[in-house]
């Protein structure tokens, strides 16, 4: 069977994944009708851009991508699709110490709810060490991106964190109550950020207490807001139907997601079953009024407000849509928000103007103002901010290039095709995103498709593969893949910011809050941070304070006793950009990054009698292996 | 101070991070003749060769790349420098349920020594989650890669690892004992891979107790040869001075290592005192012959011989070298070994068949024929495989082409300037690596620097910049620097593979080892995995297997109670080519990888009643998210 496969074409492959796996095949053949609508498949040979950037040239984009079940952020610039660094958000990482230093459990750990950190006890951890992070968005100002913040949702553990953009760390990180397993994620766009929206997407009791299992059709799925600058929970809202993407939009008054769950059902048939699903809009004046009526019940110290059809209070509309949608985009422009079907091949075009009339009795279908059949399973539509979309193919494997326009005028009896292209992609593509496309500064340059299978595209690196981000050239007439870019579980979602939007420090603050605690714990213990090689004894406690110039520790040895809790704070005083530490103590799964001018800490248990080397593992200087001394621990 | 570094230029940053940093200008001053000497500096414009790989091409070599401390395997394609996978080894990762999974931790614990699992205990941890891998290389057969297995250090935590080319999976890690924090790593490379061989850096007490602590002269740094096909330590010879890069001959005969340390000291100044250091050379056949004499003592299990010179037993010798020497290696054509003088701007040829004579009584530096002066800060050697060489200089920030003979010749009085051209690099190189360099079969198509700092190399991203792996074109007379790789910590060293020697499977055996407890408990419990669909109580311990065939497990729900031991095992069904599947149970930290035909198991705490959903997070089809059941979890 391997043989066969690695032997066949690409087309080949792909079209045999579909009537191979479950209910693939099924799918091609009842949508089938609707593959044969979109005809002008073409690969245009016009001169493309290219995605080469010289040594020594920087990238005119920052692309901020998830990892999926890797539960990291990653910056990669665009057009070279190089990984420009690995910012670890939900996950455990070695090199910096994410995870296990205090002032990462600190964020980590500080919002987990207490019925967490009793299971995390009860499995002997201090935290989770998985998440599933799925969609990263900046901040926004005015409709497009401030520089600020990076928001992110962990589907695996229901938690939202938050990345500092001026030093690309997270800094603040929550657990979502009532909800389960966070999906959609996005920011609201104006005036700003402000809120930060994310889908519960999974359907469970509202007390979650074991009791009311059975009953499955009172399960909710809850949708939350929160404050992007606080990191607190502004107010939930439960939800008929589950809850799957979101997307905000251009005027500050709504949020509107997808669901393809309305049955309410815990297994494949049954979530399969409706013809129609649907999109749920979430006026947000009209929820922050039901909030300041009291017009909410209280759980876990967050108000929630019912906006499910039968509590009719208003607070939210239902638009159906056909079976299944997925993903859920505004355009530019502002006018409009298209929800991608998944099973049907069709986008549904909702105009927000004519929102209002439906919260104000109109047919909720009303707002639909086309439908353009476009290929098998669209997931994700993204803009070039001149009028044409591109919307993803998971099925077909193709980037479908439309007229927005001439799909509103066909759904109002023109005889117009709005399909301008199509290009293959390689394979099933997931998200996709353009340059600046999910801000009113969209610019039409490049286009990724975030491919979940690479198949027969890279060298054979053994049963697991990595997935496949193409970068398409959508500048004038171009729709062309320049590059193919491997990538590690999994190239989830992305945002593609222009560099001119994003500017970092190179060192920092020795004020920054991340290590607030340490500067804290060394002033009661009369020390200088800047300056230490001081050795604190506190009973067993035993407090080790030193700072770094390349290539020296000022502390060469340090003496505890066996048992005592050590713990290690290293300052970095080189103010050189580019200039990290580390510090690493053998043989102690001790390992940790210091920055230019940052201070970090470890805390352990000194068991091991005997020499322990220390040393400095981010290569610093010519003598950077003599970085190095001894920690003795006396034997009881 | 940061607008400052900005603004420069890189060459005036380059030269700016020297006279910042600690001893770098003090280093920079007194080797200064030596840069004088090495004038022919160029780049050259001859047509290069283009790192592009086109979409749907496929790279030539594959690149396997340390990553430092962040503890991974990295497979990058080459000449397109793009990352094709991670393989955890050390690390803790998220995807992949890496050192989470009943599997994985085998793998990890099963080798720890007693005293490590107690200290791992006392702090609340099952396995380290940190490593420090430096040194990634292939099994040998006959002088060239064979394509079995990858092995690894871990400086960090002392351990090795093996990767299985097959799946590009770590099947076998181990702890060494006596050693202290394990750097140099290299296999055999004649009759075959046979030893790995594996330096511990750090001088330590034999008995490391903490009751001799202070005895510093005593300290000793411990060579190990390991068996590279079981995986068990074969011998340990204890030596003077410290130990640091390794490489083997050609002829099965010797392994050489250097050392920077031979003062013995602790700190710094001591570290630097002695003008000449020295590389120590093991006769492989001569400590066979001394275990087999029972000329040994032996600790934790493993016969330690004793190699320091005051012993006197004839099973090294060891070769002054000047000053602080770092990177050993051996060139392609089996004659001679490259010592790299680190702080002394040379390079020592020794040539390997002049070594028996030392062993017999000859002056120790009889066997080095040539000293080329470089340029400051020579750290590595690569090779075309027709008598040239590429040498790193730190300092310098630059690689050296340079001819062997001609810097035998020069040693011997002829007046002939070995060096070929310079080019720079940016900045600050520690390991270099040719394509297919460290085998006879050595090409001279591309070489890679693995430099230090990127500093203004790509867009900024926060303190912490990536590093930067350049590929330089080589072939022909080209010897230009084509592609700017940046790379999260750390890439420390890799090893380029002609791809003809790589044949990883797509689809696991149902029969691989990786998974046979979960074979034997499977039926041992009377289930078949390939059809599971059980739930076995066994006291409070509950297994729960199921298998996946996209998109559905076998199992939408199963029913556990409060306090419950669940072990989920899952099989995956598809034999697709790139048909992962995933396991992840929300709110639990379960999340993990099932590869095409593989069984994996995590085992969690049921503490939390309620309803809880399990999802697949390896995308596999349209109805990926509806790929889900519910854990339902009774109250006490």
């Amino acid at each position: 069977m391997t043989d066969d496969i690695k032997d066949e074409n690409s087309e080949l492959s792909r079209r045999d994944l579909l009537t191979r796996t479950g209910t693939g095949a099924v799918l091609a053949g009842s949508l089938a009708a609707a593959g044969g609508a979109a005809v002008l498949s073409s690969t245009p040979a016009a001169a493309a851009g290219s995605f080469e950037v010289k040594p020594g040239e920087l990238d005119e984009y920052y692309g901020f991508w998830s990892s999926g079940q890797a539960g990291e952020l990653r910056i990669i610039g665009v057009p070279s699709m190089r990984e420009l660094m690995r910012v670890p958000v939900f996950n455990r990482e070695s090199a910096t110490g994410w995870g296990v230093t205090n002032e990462s459990k600190k964020i980590m750990t500080e919002n987990l709810l207490p019925d967490t950190k009793e299971f995390l006890a009860m499995n002997g951890m201090d935290n989770y060490q998985n998440g599933d992070l799925h969609h990263p968005h900046m901040s926004f100002t005015d409709g497009t991106y401030d520089g600020r913040y990076l928001f992110m949702n962990d589907k695996a553990n229901t938690r939202v964190a938050r990345v500092r953009v001026d030093i690309m760390k997270c800094d603040k990180m929550i657990e979502i109550p009532n909800a389960s397993d966070i999906h959609g994620l996005r920011p609201q766009k104006f005036p700003r950020t402000g809120y930060v929206f994310a889908n519960g997407e999974h359907r469970v009791p509202l007390d979650n207490d074991g009791t009311n299992m059975d009953k499955v059709e009172d399960y909710v799925a809850i949708f939350t807001a929160i404050d992007g600058d606080t990191m607190e929970i502004a107010w939930q809202v439960m939800v008929d139907g589950n809850l799957d993407n979101v997307d905000a939009d251009y005027q500050g008054r709504y949020a509107i997601s997808s669901c393809y769950n309305s049955e309410g059902a815990t297994n494949l048939a049954g979530m399969m079953e409706n013809e129609m699903d649907h999109a749920v809009v979430f006026d947000l004046a009209r929820i922050e009024a039901a909030v300041a009526e009291g017009k909410y019940i209280e759980r876990n110290g967050v108000k929630i407000v019912d906006g499910r059809k039968a509590a009719n209070l208003g607070v939210t509309v239902y638009i159906p849509i056909p079976n299944s949608p997925h993903g859920v985009n505004s355009s530019p422009d502002g006018k409009y928000v298209m929800i991608n079907g998944k099973l049907s091949p069709t986008v549904s075009i909702i105009e927000y103007d004519k929102i209002e009339a439906v919260f104000q009795g109109a047919e909720p279908r009303s707002c639909v103002v086309g439908e353009p059949e476009l290929g098998l399973g669209p997931l994700h539509t993204a803009f070039d901010g001149k009028g044409v979309a591109f919307t993803t193919l998971f099925l077909d494997s193709q980037m479908v290039k439309w007229d927005i326009d001439k799909a509103i005028k066909a759904y109002s009896g023109d005889d117009v095709d709005p399909i301008i292209a199509k290009v293959d992609v390689a394979y099933q593509p997931g998200h996709n995103h353009t340059s600046m496309g999910e801000t009113k500064e969209a610019d039409g340059n490049w286009l990724i498709s975030l491919n979940k299978f690479s198949k027969d595209r890279f060298l054979n690196v053994g049963p697991l593969k990595p997935e496949n981000d193409q970068l398409i050239d959508i500048s004038g007439n171009n729709f062309e893949v320049v590059h193919d870019g491997p990538t590690f579980a999994e190239p989830h979602d992305c945002i593609i910011v222009h560099r001119s939007k994003v500017n970092p420090l190179s060192i920092y603050s020795r004020s920054d809050p991340i290590f607030a605690d340490a500067i804290a714990q060394a002033k009661a213990d009369g020390v200088n941070l800047e300056e230490a090689a001081d050795v604190i004894r506190d009973g067993n406690k035993v407090r080790v304070y030193m700072h770094s110039i390349a290539p020296t520790f000022s502390l060469e040895e340090f003496t505890v006793k066996e048992g005592d809790e050590v713990t290690v704070y290293v300052t970095n005083m080189d103010d050189v950009d580019d200039l990290t530490h580390g510090f690493t103590l053998g043989n102690h799964g001790v390992c940790f990054e210091v920055g230019p001018h940052a201070t970090a800490s470890q805390t352990f248990i000194a068991s091991r009698p005997g020499v322990h080397w220390f040393y400095c593992q981010w290569f610093c200087h010519a003598l950077h292996m003599e970085m190095r001394g001894r920690m003795l621990v006396e034997p009881k």
